[in-house]
């Protein structure tokens, strides 16, 4: 056991502040890792707050990080010491179920979330606020040396949250694709769907956001408060990627949709929807859902990134204006995530 | 112009009564048609009832024809005088849009449903309750000489509504396929999984046709008013398609699925449903819409079904019997389809 510094939720809806956790023994199989970065991504607040169910508190969050090996188990192949690499959303599964064969271990019964969960050791987990973490290399991806740690940080959920569901449904030449929600996640969205090819639209609330979009590269940019967008884009879209997190009016976005298309939602609204089955029907319509993506995809999502030369856009914060960084993500104020620079623990 | 007999509701909610209405001429590329029978679709109900909006009237409905062609316009080439041919849901299309050129006619912005609709020369449509119909060769199919017109009627809407989807998502040997409501559609959609070599699950309100199920080709029959049911399947199935008209608990039946499953909808409910995402996200969960088919993937069918000794189970009523049939398909009380044989009319 090593104690080592961290930003923690003491309770739900209580600030974080600087404290001390314990990190297990590195084990045979296990890496330890000096964090240099770790991103604010919403689903911490979400969790910090309560606002998608009990948690578990003190809660360390962050699920987006990057930093170096320092230490390496017996039984460790994949990593040396000094190697740069990034830990996700998971850091555990039981490796032995239909989910773990296919590489979607996120969704095997036994996965362990990298903070708010209790290991399979019965201990809970504590994320990426804080200055090291210890996990099985199964679950550390390597970062290309062509992508800064900072940009990287966010690539863990943002980055793969996004990937994920674009190529699952074919986001690709000759493809439109619309991104909904131009945040921390949107944001990537529209980097990773223009390199895989796409014709890129952004469907934002205003217009405000119009130059940064276009600079991302999005090829078209609409606002969603313009009834007029929801004429001119309709029946168009071959996919839509829906970040946003809160109820959406899914029919007007079906509408959207040619033939066949699909809305992916990878926000998760803390509400219900209200669907009207017609929107689906007529048109053979998709609606579906994403969550994150596996180890391998990961992996494959950060080697195109870095072939693509995508990291996210960041505001580098220290660890003291956490608290701070949590009020402007709720107010939309940030271009476009927040990543903590883990010296300042 | 002839004058041909039919059944028709003169008014939204007015029983059917006997009357007479006109059929175009036979034009270059027509066929006209003495239909033998006509299935009743509870679509036909929804529309005669204005269940689902403003509709048009006298109404005529039927849209699951199967006749024998009696005359053919000169610039026929796909049928002749004595071939059995059916009619599905729609009539007409514009032939050059990417719909009509992807064989997805249905979805046509200019398609012309077989009642209930204007035609393109500007004249209201109507459908199979009738003695005679005349359309485009290219909106008929072929009725494989294995296939009674009887029991192939019913494939026109029923048929294709169950195997459009079924192929689409890849129902076949080695998976789990459920179909949720055994009625008019889901006894087609239990008889074609089957033949498609998938294992079939039937989930009904209650057990009361377990036996039919079971020998319609079912290997297991749940039944969805049991609570067991749901934690006994949760996680199993890789397709569920919903036959229902009524709305759903989506969570509940999406929980059924194994990551990666679907949810396809073919019933469609007068009732917006309620929805909460996470049922999507958690398991990269589809929920998609599906309607009819084009008139390529019918006629393939009809092939599938000839093949495979698949007609429809009917009770054949006389056309005076047909408000009564109406309220008995409103009831569920119809084992499965009722058809008209249009001999009475």
């Amino acid at each position: 056991m090593t104690t080592v510094a961290a930003y923690a939720a003491p309770a739900a809806k209580a600030p974080l502040e600087r404290t001390t956790i314990e990190r297990r023994a590195v084990g045979t199989h296990d890496i330890l890792i000096e964090i240099k970065y770790a991103g604010i991504c919403h689903s911490d607040i979400h969790q910090a707050r309560e606002g998608w169910g009990e948690a578990i508190f003190p809660m360390v969050p962050g699920h987006e990080i990057a930093g170096v090996v320092t230490e390496v188990g017996p039984g460790v192949t994949k990593y040396a010491v000094g190697d740069r690499v990034g830990v996700g959303c998971f850091v555990d599964s039981c490796g032995e179920c239909a989910q773990c064969a296919a590489g979607q271990e996120q969704f095997c019964a036994q996965a362990v979330g990298t903070y708010n969960a209790i290991g399979r050791d019965g201990e809970p987990t504590y994320g990426g606020y804080s200055t090291h973490v210890v996990v099985s290399e199964r679950f550390a991806v390597r970062v290309p040396d062509a992508l800064s740690l900072d940009v990287a940080a966010p690539l863990l959920c943002a980055g793969i949250t996004l990937y994920s569901p674009l190529k699952r449904w074919q986001a690709g030449p000759g493809k439109k694709v619309a991104i909904l929600g131009l945040g921390g996640l949107g944001h990537m969205g529209v980097k990773i769907a223009h390199a895989l090819g796409a014709e890129v639209t952004v469907l934002s609330q205003t217009l405000r956001k119009q130059e940064d979009g276009l600079k991302l590269g999005a090829d078209h940019f609409y606002a969603t408060s313009d009834p007029k967008t929801f004429e001119q884009l309709a029946g168009s879209l071959d996919l839509i990627v829906s970040t946003v997190s809160a109820p959406l009016d899914l029919g007007a976005y079906l509408s959207l949709l040619r033939p066949g298309g699909a809305l992916v939602n990878v926000g998760a609204p803390e509400e219900p929807n209200e669907l009207n089955m017609f929107g689906l029907i007529g048109g053979n319509k998709i609606l579906a859902g994403s969550m994150i993506g596996g180890i391998a995809e990961t992996q494959e999502m950060l080697d195109f990134c870095a072939e693509h030369g995508l990291g996210a856009e960041i505001e580098l914060i220290r660890a003291d204006e956490v608290n701070e960084a949590y009020e402007r993500v709720l107010a939309s104020d940030v271009r476009y995530r927040f990543v903590i620079d883990a010296a300042t623990i």
